[in-house]
Parts: structure tokens; C-alpha cells; sequence
């Protein structure tokens, strides 16, 4: 109290600081407590079984970890328990498929950089001086480790077995100079093999057996997901983005058993040819989506005739695509079938409106005006000819992965009940041939 | 022969075999050897820094090994030398930036995590008792892996520092399990960060020493690549595919101190903008791709009458671009001021075919017969405005990185030579003016 009645100032500042140092404090939590939770909420909320893998994968680690503890089985591994730890940290990833391509990759190149390096030992031991020994093992390292590494540049061997190699070139580097200091290097090589197969099989059994999440699953989901998107598209909803299908996905979906109810072999790549097929027809929905936002108009006259055939082509081109989401989502070939009878109807519609423009009744007609709803229809004719194309890949898909089959009464019916859904709903009204328009 | 001469058959069975193990054999040593021989031979030409590349990885572990093999250095370090060449083989990645990302984040995510194991190993030893011990452990490490692995799921912390989480929970399970069966925990903790430092330097050092890759000038070089494609694509060889930009790129040249031409802090982000600008302007033309090989052909006459506006669009947007990836690849602005006055001839062609379509000289045309010079008319308005977002962009990319000026007579002069080497090369006679059309 005396301190502040005898000098003001001094308490101005002392406020002043308690302020900021408050305000600082507050911005300091927010950054580090309050935008990670939002965001890890978000995360969890968006996909659950990302708490769920990182539970498992705490589980995984704590339980390879009671090695250590339980003095039977640490007498067996020693120091080289902690293998297993390290084996089950680095291969853990979010599905099965991944999971399983880095065990086994990581299992192989063990084997065989252990292998080479056990015999690049005995091979620099032959000759029995202290001088060449070490010189012979360096360059034995310097010749796999550049080879190895030059391998991983090997497009074929990147995708499929970049990590393998890695843990190739680790392992006999490893074991190849460990066997210098200690003469029982096949011991050591055994001992780093047999942990190694622990963890990996530790974290593979917990990544299957609690909660698996199947790539393959995921793939076969985004595919119908995304050809709904497209359908949504022209229905009238345009303005979601796509999610692309990496060869990544295809490759962690190849390495996955019979799960589910995707057998073993199930042909993945046909999802990539699919995945090409969507993103071509995103890209000319994409170009139709720049005339629909442009503020510009065509006059109502002109499209007025223009409208039935783009509205038909639109809206059957839609009902094609969303079929075929739910073939794929399903399972079942017959609403292929249903697919097909849509898009014969788009298909007479773009004749129509072929023909339409054949006429001469545009001899009166300002060229300029005409030519965003020329262009808008000729785009919508290119996306029926992507929908067709789609509609073959699935088609293939689905006998190759033999889609059951049902009534086609049935199939027809659920169509049906869609169709009115869909015709119920208020924002298809204003159609894409009524706002057709251009720059 | 008297074995041949009784038994013709067996002959016959033996002399097929040996048909078909030589041509299995043969058959083999192509798969085997030919094939990735001929396959290594086209990735070193292709960028002759993958050779040096795998060179530089195998002298550096083969270094790094040599701690073994020296007893003064070994005594140091014991079998704990391994962390080093595991570093090594890790860390050791094509470019600086990426080599240089994954140091910082394995030895912060050593450091982190070692201390934080060193202290779990303290609070379980609090107890003293080894029914307890263990548990607190275990709880610790489960609750630490989970809490890590989620993390690796925020965006943010995923692009920046994945690869250091993931080494945080290994080291933090590694020294905190260890402590448990040796009492020097924090020797352990201090040997795994001097020996993963060691490893670390050595794997840096000699990626910057010798031949560096810079990713920064990969992905400058790349941006610039990619414009030129694009007004090569215009001048008439349009059937270059374009690479795209991932943000991986942008992420590791972020990691690159000051290098060549870039200081440190150069604007990384702008090129990914510029990527995001030639993927747009990349799609349009790969729908004009799409009329300039189609079989069917609009009349001669129509042709003609667009063909000027649209030759000179196509053509100085050419030239635009072409200037621009001038201005990147040299760094100089001039080009940047060259390449707009291009932009506004581009432009004032495309007001000129605006007004060619308001006249009234359309009324005797049968409608179907224009439509694809129009389209690829339109096409070609958008190129254009697609080209002047580049330039805003390159302008921004000059003005921020501080790209050098020269006079802009010079600038217009070398510009004047590449105008009149691409003028007499024949390839641009047959001009797109003269060949568009559409199904």
C-alpha cells in the first residue's frame, strides 16, 4: 500500500503488466490447450476409429513391453527385447493393409540384410588381419548400402517394398558390424529376427483382431461415395470437392485376406480404372459448375428450348450415376441394369438435342447470346458420354467380383422410391437449363 | 551314347528339358537381369543424381560404421554406436530439405522423448516396489503411444512433424522399458541423443557437402518447367502430361537455409499458388486437347473466319507464358513486364472475336457446324484469363523474392529471338485455328 500511493507510475506499470502478462497467459493456453482439444474433437468426431487405432496402438506397445518386466522371457532376448518395442512403434499403421505390407516387409528385409550381413562377416573374417577385416566389411557397406539405395529409386520396387529395402540396408549394416565386436554374429542375427517376428506378429494380431479397419473397405466406399458426389452434382448440389483416389490405397487393399465381404483377389485395380473415369468426369462437371456460378445470363427464350433436353440428360445422368454408387455400395449388379436404362434416356436426349440444333429456326438469332447455353449443352453431352463410360468400368467391376444379383422389379422400385425422393426435394427446381450462362 | 541309342524317347524327354530349362533360364536372367539393368540404366540418365545420390548414402554409413571398427571410438559409445548408422540409414533422404527435415525432427523427437522416458522411469521407481514398477511403466508408456499416435493425426503436426512424433514414442518406450533393467537411465537417454546427433551430422554433412540436391531448386525449376509446357501446349505439341505439385515439395525446400540464388524465407508459398493456377489452366487444355483430335471437322470457310482471333490468343498467351517461365528460371522481372504486353494483345483478340460474334453474318449457318469453333473459341477466351492469373501470380512470386531487373530493351530483344525461333519452326504451321472440331 505505501509502495503505491508513493509512486503511481510504478503501479500504472505494475497493472499494466499484470494485463499483459493475463492476456498473454489466456492467448498461450488458447494456443496450446483450447485449438489442439477443438481440433482433436473434430478429428474424433469426423472418424472414431482414429481413437481406437491410437488406443490399440498404446495397447500393442505396453503389452510387447512386459518382456522387460517378466524376467522368463527377458532371460531369452536381453537387451534385443527392446526389437520388438521398435518393430511394433514403426509398423502400426491405421488399417490392415498397410500394417500387414510393413510387417512383411520389414520380415523379409531382416531376413535377407541378416543373411548377407552374417556372410559378409564370415567372408571379412576369412582373411583373419585386423587391417583388411574392417577395411573389407566398410566396403562390403558401402557397396549394399549404395546398391540398396539405388534400388528403392526402382518405380515397381518404391511402390510395393520402399520400406523392405530401407530394413534391408539397416539389418546388414547392423549385423555385418556388430559381428566385428562379437564373434556370435548368426546369434545376433537370429535373436533380431525372432524379435523382430514378435512385435509384428504382436501389432498384427491387435490391428486385426480389436476393431479392424479394412483399406479395402474404405476404397470400396469412397468410389461409391464419389460417384454419388457426381450425381448430387447434377442434381443441382455442386459445389462438394472430391476426394482422389492415390494408388496408395490400391496398393495397402492388396495386401488384405478375405475379409468381410471382399474375397481374397478382389479386383482392386478396377477401383483405380474407376477412380480415373470419375475424376475425368469431375473435371467437365467442374467446367459446367464455372458457367452455372458466371452472373451473365442467356435470355429466357433461348432457354427455354434448350431446357427439357439439358434438364433430361441432367437429371438422367444423375439417377445413372447414383445407381451405380449404390451397385457398388450394395454389392448388387441389377441396379447396373437400371443404370443403363437411364442413360439410354439421356443418350435420345442428346440426340434430340442434336437435332434440335440442326433446324433453322436460329437464322434470327444473335450469335452471342446463343453460345453459353451451346456450350453448357454440348458439356452435358460429354458427361453422358463419361457416364457411360463409368457405367462399362462398373459393369466390369461387378462381374468381376461377382455383385449379387436381384429382381430387377426390385432394383426398379428402389429406383423408383429415389427418383421420388429426389423429385420432391425443393433444390432441384431451379434446373441447370434455366441458369445456363457464360463470361 | 549307347544310353541314347537304346532308348529314343528318354532322349527326346531330356533334349525338351534342356530346351526348356535353357529358354527358363534365359527367360530368368532377363527377368532377373536385363530387365532391372535396362530399367537402372533409364533412371540414371533420367536424373544422373540418383547415382550420386546412392553413392553419397553408402559412404556415409560405411563412414559412420567406421566407429566400430576403431577401439578409441568404440570404447565411448559401445554397441550403442549402432544408433548411429541406424540415423544414418533413416535420415539420409534425396534432397537437403528433406534430409535436413528429418534430423531436426529425430532429434527433437529423441531429446522429448528421452527425457520424458527418463522421468516416467523416476516416478516408477518412487515406488520401489517391483509388483508396482512395472505397472506404472506400462501405464505410462500406453498412455504416452496412445496420446502420441493421435497426435499424428492433426493435420498440422502431420505435414510438419510426423516423422518426429513417431520417433518421440519409440525413444520414450525405448529409455523408459530400458531404465528398468539398468539403473543409469539417463546414460542411456544421453548416449542415444549423442550417438543419433553424431549420426545425424554426418548423414547432413555430407549431404550438403557433396552434390547437394536442393529441393528448393528442383521445385522453382519445376514451376518454371510447367508454364513453358503449357505455351508449348498452346504453340501446337500439346501432348506433354504436367507433374504435379505436392505439397511435400514446398514442405521440404521450407526446411533449405540460404542456398544459390534463394535466400532463406524465399516465398515457397507462391509457387504453390502458381502450381494451383497451371493445374487450372493445365485442365482447360486438356478439353481443347480433347476437340483438337477429334475426327470430325468443321467446314473450311467457318474455320477461317475465327481462325485470326484465335490464332493470335493461342499464340500470345504462348508467348506469355513462355516468358514467365523465362522470369522464374532466370529470376529477372523484365520478363514479367514482357510476357503482360503479350497478355494484352491475347486479350484485345479476344474482345475482336466477341464482336465477330455479334454481328449478323451467322443468320445462313447451320448451327451444328459452328458449334465447335465456338467452343474452342470459348475455350480459349478462358486460357487467356487463365493466363493473366498466372502472371498476377508470377508478379507477386518477382516482386516478393525480389527477382532481379535488367533494361527492358534487353528483355524485349531476347524475347524477339525465341518469337522468331518458334515462328520458323514448322510445327505451328498447322495452327489450331485451322483443325478444331468436335464429335
Amino acid at each position: 500500500m505505501e509502495m503505491a500511493s508513493e509512486n503511481p507510475e510504478s503501479v500504472g506499470f505494475l497493472s499494466r503488466g499484470c494485463c499483459w502478462f493475463t492476456s498473454f497467459m489466456k492467448n498461450l493456453a488458447s494456443k496450446l490447450v483450447l485449438e489442439p482439444a477443438r481440433t482433436a474433437r473434430s478429428l474424433a468426431q469426423e472418424d472414431p476409429r482414429r481413437i481406437i487405432h491410437s488406443i490399440k496402438v498404446g495397447l500393442a506397445i505396453a503389452l510387447v513391453s512386459l518382456i522387460y518386466y517378466f524376467d522368463p522371457l527377458y532371460e531369452g532376448f536381453g537387451v534385443s527385447a527392446m526389437w520388438a518395442v521398435m518393430t511394433v512403434v514403426v509398423v502400426f499403421e491405421f488399417s490392415v493393409g498397410a500394417t500387414l505390407g510393413r510387417c512383411v516387409n520389414r520380415g523379409i528385409g531382416t531376413f535377407i540384410g541378416g543373411a548377407l550381413g552374417v556372410a559378409a562377416h564370415r567372408l571379412a573374417s576369412c582373411f583373419g588381419s585386423e587391417i583388411v577385416e574392417p577395411i573389407v566389411l566398410a566396403a562390403s557397406i558401402f557397396i549394399f548400402a549404395a546398391t540398396g539405395t539405388f534400388a528403392r529409386f526402382f518405380p515397381k520396387w518404391k511402390a510395393r517394398c520402399d520400406y523392405g529395402l530401407l530394413i534391408f540396408i539397416l539389418t546388414f549394416c547392423l549385423i555385418s558390424v556388430s559381428g566385428y565386436r562379437d564373434d556370435e554374429v548368426i546369434d545376433i542375427a537370429l535373436t533380431r529376427l525372432s524379435t523382430v517376428m514378435i512385435g509384428g506378429s504382436a501389432a498384427l494380431a491387435i490391428c486385426i483382431l480389436l476393431f479392424p479397419v479394412w483399406a479395402g473397405e474404405d476404397l470400396h466406399h469412397l468410389v461409391a461415395d464419389n460417384i454419388e458426389k457426381l450425381g448430387d452434382f447434377l442434381e443441382g448440389f455442386g459445389d462438394e470437392y472430391f476426394k482422389t483416389l492415390e494408388d496408395g490405397n490400391v496398393n495397402f487393399a492388396k495386401w488384405e485376406f478375405r475379409h468381410g465381404k471382399f474375397r481374397f483377389r478382389h479386383p482392386w485395380g478396377e477401383y483405380q480404372k474407376i477412380g480415373g473415369l470419375i475424376r475425368e468426369c469431375a473435371f467437365r462437371l467442374d467446367s459446367l459448375n464455372g458457367y452455372l456460378k458466371s452472373e451473365v445470363q442467356a435470355p429466357q427464350e433461348i432457354r427455354e428450348i434448350f431446357q427439357e433436353s439439358c434438364q433430361t440428360m441432367s437429371s438422367e445422368s444423375s439417377h445413372a450415376l447414383k445407381n451405380m454408387a449404390r451397385a457398388i455400395r450394395t454389392m448388387t449388379s441389377s441396379y447396373v441394369a437400371v443404370a443403363k436404362s437411364h442413360i439410354a434416356i439421356a443418350k435420345s436426349a442428346a440426340d434430340n438435342l442434336k437435332s434440335l440444333l440442326k433446324t433453322n429456326s436460329w437464322q434470327q438469332t444473335d450469335l452471342l447470346q446463343i453460345i453459353p447455353v451451346i456450350t453448357v449443352a454440348s458439356l452435358l453431352i460429354e458427361v453422358v458420354s463419361s457416364t457411360v463410360k463409368i457405367a462399362d468400368s462398373v459393369h466390369q467391376l461387378a462381374s468381376l467380383a461377382r455383385f449379387k444379383k436381384i429382381s430387377e422389379d426390385d432394383a426398379s422400385k428402389s429406383d423408383q422410391r429415389n427418383t421420388e425422393r429426389i423429385l420432391r426435394s425443393p433444390s432441384i427446381e431451379g434446373s441447370h437449363g434455366l441458369t445456363i450462362s457464360v463470361e
